[in-house]
């Protein structure tokens, strides 16, 4: 115990500590041998002074060995994970995964539920009648050599450490530190055994990072820390000033991936997903995939990669008929008004986060994490910075339980919206990549 | 909750508190409406980032507000209180009460018991057999009015958030903080209604502060505090740099005490005590007391002070015959040895912790809160610094349980000691006095 504050107030007087320092506080943290206030003294010292790449590092380390590791030597494709820092209308996931195994990868993704206004990719997967994410190890592996992804929950036994600080580092306003994010997210990363780790970090109003430098500095963090292992990582520092695709809740953006998916739906949503395609292949396939850009997109014309989706959403219990009628499976909402401009003009700028807020009090996410979501209500909303948007125009859709959630809601996106009557520029998708490994 | 977090991360990030925003959190800790977590991170950031004047006022308030209040509103004499940070062999409030009693004043001491190197005023007086301080508020003001002092444990209604506020700075390296550190001293102060506050400063190697200079800016900060409250105080930065008389112990400090105030023993102790029983006078006598220091001699010689011991141990439970007798009425130790000095030479400094140390471990003092300690055991050790020794020279007595104890005090003893050739300046008695009110 003494040991514990000693550590602590070096860190404190602003020293860096040791790898076994830091391997021992959050090992015995994990063991429950060190209590909450003790470490979570410790969290705010280190958010306050920093924490430089050697105790991120060690950090990152020991929350991986403070669990079991998932290392998928049964699967005999090449492995990529991807994981995006969190954003709004952002299903990249959903269309990623299946393309990527129909491109002959392997996609083993292990994700979270959605918090606050960024949605989670197991909500929306749940919203499909008896789709199970809670698979086990050999489960997971077995799909993803056969099938060639699978997304399933987390499981208790991976990384617990990570679970147990970030659930303090939410209660002790001790979140919002760059190398306490990056260790979080790296360290379910390396617990998995693949062969390339892609990030998505989100920059803009829909982000928890507000601006490209900050999504770049935990980019550069994230890399440094998968070099540091010896693992490949590459890192997108991409457009989150607005939602990524049109919709926003679970069983609509199931819709959009698969809509994405059949080829039928173009712009923002597929053209990342694309870029993603592109930078797995890359690093995994090399020179034998040919152009790979066009390798991605004949997987989704010739249909290969709907089929993959169906045959994941089989093999985890889903009802495979989505993929063919959407509506006809998907849960659907009471209430459906649509979202009418209140004015003219160019979209410039969007207040992305109000609108997954907006999307979180309709019921489509959650405040808190032990509430449920409903996965039938949700936002659809289709302008795009730059795009322009005629008087009464009808701009979206609002998915809702009731009459008075809608018009809420309804009012909360427009005031979302600043329209402009000066021309203004389409933000870019990528604003750059960032290497390790 | 998340309002909570809102003020902790004003603080983290360096900013100033409201007083609404330091006494809601503290208020609603006490409450147990805030976790030990929650305000364990509030307590990091404040040591880091600091509190400036009106937040460690604010921080006061709340603790004060926490609890009751001892108004002692049925007391007609002028009444002080008197608090020392902590040293060792500091036996000057057991001489203090009772002598400035005797000089007409009222002394209300609610004190604490030992923790670590340092001693405990309740632990010495309970090693009279009979003696009870645990006194309601109605018994501390009837007997402050009757016998003139009264020396009792602090009860859990007074300040509690303090002492839930400290166990938990002990347990997160978030003691040695300024302003943490004179709020929990001065609240405890503030919420007992006398006259005048006098607080003894300890600077030097027994003390928690090392140097003259930290323990001035403590008492600077604490007659800042009592000024913004109205109330008057002195502090005096004393020499902690070696014990301050002669006894490290329980019973070996009352026998001390009681050889003071008979008159029998000079030196820095009693030196002390009579610059306190000036400053108390001065402030709440002013010029109808005459010649303040003759005055309190006086006290002495006469026997006036021992008389108003003898009474307070009467009206406390305690066997009066202590004052007559002590070592046929204090406990004693089964084993004494002499602590006989290596070599000869001037002593040049002192570790006094390490001799504090050196009775905790002989069982006088305690390493945790709900330890118990042995009233019998403890060091006697009579060169000061300046002074010289002889070779084999007998300079003190250990007190123990067994033998093989007693020669490792005595061992730790003389390595607590240096001895030097050259002629060496005693330190100072007292570096300064700083006033308020």
């Amino acid at each position: 115990m003494s040991d514990v504050r000693e550590v602590i107030a070096r860190k404190r007087d602003g020293h860096a500590l040791t790898e076994d320092e830091i391997r021992g506080l959050v090992l015995a943290y994990a063991r429950g041998e060190v209590a909450d206030e003790v470490a979570a003294a410790f969290l705010m010292a280190a958010f306050i002074r920093g924490l430089d790449t050697d105790e991120t590092v060690a950090l990152t380390r020991a929350m991986v060995d403070s669990g079991t590791t998932l290392p998928l030597e049964g699967v005999s494709r090449p492995k990529v994970d991807k994981h995006s820092t969190g954003g709004v209308a952002d299903s990249v996931t959903l269309v990623f995964a299946p393309l990527a195994a129909s491109l002959g990868l392997g996609v083993a993704k292990l994700s979270g539920r959605g918090l606050g206004h960024t949605g989670g990719t197991l909500d929306k997967l749940e919203s499909i009648p008896g789709f199970r994410t809670e698979l086990s190890g050999e489960e997971i592996e077995r799909q993803v050599q056969d099938v060639g992804c699978a997304i399933a929950a987390q499981t208790k036994e991976l990384v617990p450490a990570d679970g147990k600080l970030y659930a303090l580092r939410d209660a002790t306003a001790t979140v919002a530190s760059l190398p306490l994010i990056a260790a979080s997210v790296m360290c379910k990363k390396l617990a998995v055994g693949t062969d390339l780790i892609l990030l998505d970090v989100k920059a803009g109003s829909g982000a928890f990072m507000k601006t490209p430098e900050d999504a770049r500095q935990l980019a550069e963090t994230c890399v440094g820390l998968a070099g540091r292992w010896g693992r490949a990582c590459r890192a997108a520092v991409t457009d989150m000033s607005q939602p990524l695709g049109d919709s926003v809740g679970n069983a609509l953006d199931i819709a959009e991936a698969i809509e994405v998916l059949r080829g039928e739906r173009v712009g923002r949503l597929r053209d990342l997903v694309i870029e993603f395609a592109v930078a797995a292949q890359e690093v995994l396939l090399g020179s034998s995939a040919g152009d790979k850009r066009a390798g991605a997109e004949r997987a989704i014309s010739s249909g290969d990669a709907l089929e993959t989706f169906r045959r994941m959403v089989e093999a985890q219990g889903g009802d495979p008929r989505v993929v063919d009628d959407p509506s006809a499976i998907l849960p659907s909402a009471r209430v459906t008004i649509p979202i009418v401009s209140r004015s003219e003009g160019t979209l410039g700028a969007v207040d992305a986060e109000a609108i997954g807020q907006a999307a979180v009090e309709l019921g489509a996410g959650r405040r808190r994490k032990e509430e449920a979501v409903d996965p039938a209500v949700g936002i659809v909303l289709r302008p795009k910075i730059g795009d322009t948007v005629g008087p009464d125009e009808e701009i979206g859709v609002v998915h809702a339980r009731d009459r008075r959630a809608a018009d809420r809601a309804v009012a909360r996106v427009l005031d979302a919206l600043a329209l402009t009557d000066e021309p203004v520029e389409a933000p870019p998708l990528v604003y750059g990549w960032h290497d390790a490994g």
